[in-house]
């Protein structure tokens, strides 16, 4: 099998290298980029030792294209991989709003390719496992979201949460990307912490839209959920931390009430290789470089609050790991196939 | 004026002694600590280069004491402290919470000294200015407390939220402490972020103790409100930044209200010098090593929801900064003597 | 094949499991650890995310163990492995140094197993590959002196350079282990750096060792080499930067001698797999997580000095990554099995 | 005194604002910067939380003026501020090199104003105060030479090493200033370590310069002494580690000769405020946003090398610091006025 990767020289683009270039069943014979065109991927990235890819303009003919292209620019790309009769997961956010006027508001561009949103599926393997199998396009998931549906998934598929949904992310700088901005700047991060995105951030109507998807897909009593994301920038390379707060449906919370959602998520995650629910409150280091998503969710008897401590590695779960799981499964491989790297730790 | 420092060893005394020696209205003539005992603080803390003070066992005479102990410890010191008819400032828990069987139940100790707590004034200075000026014994807040109150406090008087109140801080690992542990181990917490105390942290219940104070010297139409607190550890040294989230009290937020909101607080802390109502999200960085506490409320009209965000430095405002702020007070000084020093921005 | 770890509980240890938990051709069937044993190895290091095994007292039949404890401690597991029959890689200094006098004095003990040492093989495998691949001990190498040696062998072999030869060292601080202490505490570590060991530190008479070996196997006109090895402490988890200073030969530098070195370092590890010349300075954070090696020689014209610059990740090629490679020799396999893991970058 | 800030919006220049805001003799009346005229000066910065000074295209009439721009585009706004009968502290390289010929070969242009050589003063106060007194324009030194030269200056003055010297220096990100780059873009520098600068690095001969003036200032029997000098960027932001290596004269060296030298160094450094000679290896973090020099000589007794370690905050002592300190000495201040603040430590 042939891959291909549109725009490697991001964070995103260049994880997706590492991870192919070890995959044992595909090969990665192309990657784009604009400025870097020429020049050989190692070049670039050091890391990346014992490659001798050179960087194009264009992509080669390839069974699988992954497009690591910002939003508008990626739909663009992805169509003419379509076209090119190869499929596609898009990491953009083009084909994950199903509603363009949402779309619209929130990325301020007419969407460029409307005509394709029906086909896509929104690429978060746990959840869509049989659609993505026959997809030819994907859409792969955000990292914020990845990190807040997966926990929250089995709390609304079991109607033991309602109302209002707080979901307070903390994030790593990577996940900001490799374009230089003050933000961004070592010494402007480093040996600080600010919320973002406070008067909107593009996940949210992400987060928004699966939710809801969820919440419908239970009984439905509870009706739609409301999404507050507030979005947090941390000191550190990669992972994401989200802290989701819903009150329990429940009220008040029997002393059982824990044990018994702890074993909810356990069997609604049971068989799954990438979500694991645990005894501790997890921390992001432990899934660092690996495609795990660590979920914990724990009771506040005080308030009768749900709070579920959700972790991943944002470029791995949250961008190129969980792109590949994806083709691992449009492909029909073990799902895990070239995804077995533990975190790296410490 | 004679001042001291019972237990200048941990971060809170040595931070206490960086700002007392630079004091330009009393003199730092005793600091205090057990296995460090006829050693010269410079050669602890190389930092405070050109200091000769040596450390002692026992405090000397002064006209007040800094407590810097741990919990139950610090109380027993402060009441010898009393005695020798020094005014004592505790940066410890012990005088903070009026109930003594929530102390018991937080701290698993009998209090120490529960006649004393009658007198002892919460050292929040903005809060508790008049009432600190003649104290005897000041409880000077807990680091998290200090960034939610301060956060919430015009909020809460001007009844604009109502119900549950989370408060979602992230906080630098000094405020962890000088004593070793594997969660302050660099390996393990750089390049980590992390939630601890899900099952309770001694912090909340101060947080409730106060704003229901707040909430009660409002109309107290509102009635008590829940808190739900969760810190979590940030691979930094110091600030705290709490993101806090209460419902507004006014439904549905008109688009007005967060203008409204703005001024509120710009008049709640109108004359003081260290807190800051911010025009953007504010950052941890911009108050390293200063005493200011930067509040910014913001109003999320998908959820009627108000979202506070607060920013201080966990050594000075969340610690010794703020005792600081308190002793002049209590000594007539004007408030900002010796605690000038701007943010050591970047 | 059978493998085990002793001692997982420290970071080469559970960089070891990391690794081999992945090799696909020996099985981690005994992990043993004092304080840690009966407890699942995923309890405690839960990035191992889908491991079975219980750390235990006592290692099981292995047909190589590795040994990860302290060095004296070590030396003694390592005989009981040896009359186990099992093949042994000793990660501690036990073997490395052949002189006992040396060994005491800078360890401070007599040496606990001397009728060993002739039989220990130095587990660098690029300069002695042909030794490992028949050994019953190997002597794994430590990370300074991994990184000097690889630095300086091609310079040395084709005696570039003479007299005394410096190696200033910056180290992440996983290097310091995972034992608490103040030199470890997040809060005194980050933002920070500084030397250590100036008094002299044990990787010295190692790097001199074997640099000596080196420069004996030349034509042997230059003499011995004197090194002075100073190690710095940096703000960051994994890697080693050496950078190494040395007289060249021939004065004064030729302007084709930079191209010629550089030539001559690329021949010198041509065909090796990781070890590589790179034509800019190296990072560490290219080879995180990786068992590479990056070489970068360089003359400055102005003073006649040959400056090399060396990185490696210190607890896989400083550690355990080069254990598994000896392994890998030990056994006739490839020599790359279960390490071609790419770096993590960002 | 009337003073102000050309180029406020860099590193350097803001910390200059940082300090002069809180110096009790000057008033801080004008501060410029091209893109940021006409903004507040606490909007850009705000860590500046009470100055309501606003930023300005041209340079308002001041008794003293610093320069914080790059060099050339320094020497040119320098000039006229001379012309307007400032006294001028120019924080660039325009005016340290005394050689227009090194000047060209360096910075790569022709010196925008070699008539006003003669009359600069490097401002390096421990060994220039006199001159600085009456100085009209003062040449801030550079922050790797502040700390090779303090460190390197007492053995030079007594002859103690001779031959080539090498300067290994540490640097925290912040020296590479405000300007966006990939070298400085957090995800690619921390958690790394590089060397930079190995074809020469523009600092090298204004180490050179100072240290051969010393070297003259001697007896002058060793003969003029050569410098690399090969500098690394470290995952921290403030801070400069200089661990600097020199054969020593006297050779074999003596066992008290270590005594001799620390005592050498006390003697030569008895009084100054800023530089202190420590008993231990002194860390950066001890001086962190401070104008303390901590130096510390240790003699390597297998090599006849000094070694000594040399740290200071590059924004302060290697910058806005010291340029305020030869600030004080032109007006006749006592020298540590507005610079007492003591290492913001941990």
């Amino acid at each position: 099998m042939r891959v291909g990767i549109i725009n490697v020289t991001g964070y995103a683009g260049v994880e997706l290298a590492r991870i192919l270039l070890r995959h044992p069943e595909v090969e990665l014979v192309s990657v784009t980029g604009r400025s870097a065109a020429g020049k050989k991927l190692r070049e670039i990235f050091p890391h990346l030792v014992d490659t001798e890819l050179i960087v194009t303009a264009e992509l080669d003919r390839v069974d699988v294209a992954f497009s690591a292209l910002p939003h508008k620019d990626s739909a663009v790309e992805c169509l003419k991989a379509l076209e090119a009769e190869a499929r596609v997961i898009d990491l953009s956010a083009d084909f994950r709003l199903t509603d363009t006027a949402v779309y619209k508001a929130w990325y301020g561009v007419d969407h460029p390719a409307p005509e394709h949103l029906p086909e896509a599926v929104y690429g978060l393997v746990e959840l869509q496992r049989e659609r993505i199998r026959t997809a030819r396009l994907v859409a792969s998931p955000g990292c914020y979201p990845t990190s807040a549906i997966l926990g929250l998934a089995p709390a609304l598929k079991h109607e033991l949460i309602e109302g209002q949904i707080i979901v307070d992310s903390k994030s790593g700088v990577s996940g900001a990307g490799r374009t230089l901005s003050l933000t961004t700047h070592f010494s402007e991060v480093n040996e600080n912490t600010q919320a973002y995105g406070l008067s909107g951030h593009r996940h949210q109507p992400e987060i928004a839209q699966e939710l809801n998807k969820l919440a419908a897909a239970g009984a439905g009593a509870r009706g739609p959920v409301e999404v507050l994301f507030v979005p947090h920038l941390i000191p550190m390379i990669r992972g994401i931390l989200s802290t989701c707060y819903a009150k329990l449906a429940e009220i008040p919370a029997r002393p059982e009430l824990q044990a018994e959602i702890r074993q909810l998520y356990r069997d609604f995650y049971a068989g799954e290789t990438f979500v694991k629910v645990t005894d501790a409150p997890p921390q992001t280091k432990h899934v660092a470089g690996s495609n795990t998503c660590l979920v914990y969710p724990v009771v506040d008897p005080r308030t009768n609050t749900l709070v579920v401590i959700s972790c991943i590695d944002n470029l791995v779960k949250g961008a190129a790991g969980q792109a590949v799981q994806s083709m691992n499964v449009m492909l029909g491989l073990p799902e895990a196939t070239g995804l077995r790297q533990l975190g790296l730790y410490p």
